[in-house]
């Protein structure tokens, strides 16, 4: 009932020629002869994950990549931040992004990241979560983000995300009331709830020892938490959900929270294999390994993700990026020569990072397609550079899905 | 005031390497002098009929290339089955997709397909089309479709798609009474009538002598219609509502009934040509010869359809294909000489159909547009290949008869 598909996303995979490496951007200067096997007889693209010109986040992108209009489903940061530091959002969850910071006794707000410094908010996060689960019949939950960041999540009946920030934005002003921006009973109720956690947030935590510590230590305390963006998590498409496409069973392999959250709201199995990390020192052959395994098994979709691309890029190290590529490249080719010729195969990725800005940007990502019947134009050689030039032309991230469904012989057409 | 306009329209041309072409597509492989001479100084480019990996129908397509947007207005394959079977349908008009089926004497489903034959189902039709011609104050009609298959047509006031089917989808089981799938009073009287159809139909069949001769052949009784798929028709703009477009008076010449309804109900006339089949046997020259008098009367547009090409490659014959083109070029030469300097032509499909699959794929089709003042990259030959470098990129189907619109002078500014 169709071939299977597996797609190979180097998160932050395209750049820009980089002077370090001779004017060549870190895919291009990379040794890889499985992927540019894959190439002298695939085609390629340039495939913008959003749209030409708007920068993605990752989570935004992978939405795209897997059927969905991000303009149209995309919450805000809330919901996606939560997801990113661990949260499990169901659809109706409200999720704020936090900072810890620093009030006096009067509530005004002394600074705004807690000198951003991260002593005890660890900590702090377990406390919460310990001492505050539930307002006015609401569950209330707190994740560590990263530096002074915390995600906090309210699951109940009847909450609205049409509320206003408790974070005055500016120094020197007591922390905000959060107010209803329509006339719902929701967001009455909802602005409510926020006001009450903002309190008793700002109760518990004002004489707890950590807070003790770090006056000692001549750091600001983290007393409060100022809350913003909050977001309704959406009720999104599951992959199998997408019109037209037949796609059962699908699995994703990261050591990422933000990817593994997104694909397991769409319906993914997800896997974290041993020794994979998320970074540059990540176990690729352990993450092969898994994309192997699930291939065995019969899914129908294996998203295999790897995430060091994109630290090397934010880093500013081409040159890293390069290699890491080089040894996704190795541990690829078993795989590669086994599977082949009986599956459709992408190798792109979630966004560009540019190692030069150490940042996201809109430039398109190359786009390799491999499958036995592909209309190629065999390049021979996988980079942005060949990518421009190659039979796909320009397409968009949500496209993605449906060219490989229909390869793999997945997708009714639309229409008689 | 404005060029007129040509578009041919080879069903399915797209299609992919051929091994029995040695290694060229149909339209690679094929000697074509008038449309490479056209390609001598036009412009190529990829365009996906829908959108990038959407496979596209015929319908679908066609509504595409005429400006619509699919996703937005397409009711579903209920309607343009009918058209396809010949029904000229109205705003409002509720059709559904009808399989010839046979169930026992306590309606339980015995065969969904009534064994697939055909034996006197055309004779079953015209029978059902005299003696069931009204429900409860809605009319009805029955069109005959392919194989097993019939399209119903249920036009009244106040009528509903969102009604359930009769079909069972599986054999074993009684025939279902179709429900309304939501509170509306449209949806109640609608599923009622569709009811009082599904037994009425049974019970003027059961004892036909058709069936009594389909028993004795051995075949199973055609004594049901389970029906599916009630789509409703919607309003959709002619091609001289278009936005900005200035198209007053359009024609399509076409022997296939989905091509010919669609086109009508985009406001074309609709032109059959003596000796036009709709397959690889139809008199091309004949059809061309409509096209000459259609620009010569001095319609704005002109749509000029062959379907030989997707019949070629349904029947996975590529070199059939090929040899179609071959008989469409030379008919079109002296067309061509004739009106190429003073109109604007462009030469495309309505999707890509494999000759290897026999069947439509995703792939873009490739588009010719030949105007004196087209931006022209003048490749010279037209192909699936020249098309993927040529200089007009990749479009979607819903942008043609803007570019083509603009080149004739026919579009106002978005704008001031």
């Amino acid at each position: 009932m169709g071939r299977q598909i597996l797609v190979v996303g180097f998160d932050g995979i395209g750049d820009r020629p980089s002077k370090e490496l001779n004017g060549m951007t870190p895919l291009e200067a990379a040794s890889k002869p499985t992927i540019d096997w894959l190439a002298s007889r695939g085609a390629q693209g340039i495939m913008d994950p959003i749209a030409p010109g708007v920068i993605p986040g990752s989570d935004t992108a992978h939405l795209a990549l897997f059927g969905l209009d991000p303009f149209k489903v995309y919450p805000g940061r809330g919901p996606f931040e939560a997801i990113g530091a661990g949260a499990v959002l169901e659809p109706g969850d409200i999720a704020l992004r936090g900072n810890f910071a620093s009030v006096d006794s009067n509530l005004v707000v002394i600074d705004r990241r807690a000198g951003r410094s991260e002593y005890g908010l660890d900590e702090l996060v377990r406390f919460l979560s310990k001492n505050i689960t539930e307002i006015d019949g609401v569950e209330v939950r707190f994740y560590r983000a990263t530096e002074h960041r915390v995600a906090i999540v309210l699951r109940g009946r009847g909450l609205s995300d049409k509320v206003s920030d408790t974070d005055p934005h500016v120094e020197g002003q007591r922390i905000s009331i959060s107010k209803p921006l329509n006339d719902s009973e929701e967001a009455r109720r909802t602005a409510e709830v926020i006001n009450k956690l903002s309190i008793e947030i700002h109760n518990i935590l004002k004489d707890h020892e950590i807070n003790r510590e770090r006056v000692e230590k001549g750091l600001p305390p983290a007393n409060v938490i100022l809350m913003r963006g909050a977001g309704k998590m959406p009720h999104l498409k599951k992959i199998w959900e997408l019109d037209r496409i037949e796609i059962k069973k699908a699995a994703a392999i990261s050591a990422t929270a933000l990817i593994k959250g997104v694909t397991k709201i769409l319906g993914f199995e997800v896997i974290h294999p041993q020794g994979a990390t998320g970074g540059l020192n990540t176990n690729v052959a352990s993450k092969v390994r898994a994309a192997r395994d699930m291939l065995d098994k019969g899914y129908d979709l294996v998203y295999l993700h790897f995430k060091g691309t994109d630290s090397a890029s934010h880093d500013r190290k081409p040159r890293e990026k390069k290699e890491f590529i080089e040894r996704c490249d190795e541990a690829l080719s078993r795989l590669i020569l086994e599977f082949a010729d009986n599956i459709v195969i992408a190798i792109t990725g979630d966004h560009t990072t540019s190692s030069e800005l150490g940042q996201h940007t809109s430039d398109p990502v190359p786009l390799l397609i491999y499958s036995k019947d592909v209309f190629y134009d065999a390049l021979g050689r996988f980079s942005e550079r060949s990518a421009r030039v190659g039979v796909i032309g320009r397409i968009r991230g949500s496209d993605l899905i449906y060219i490989l469904s229909d390869l793999a012989g997945r997708q009714e057409k639309f229409g008689a």
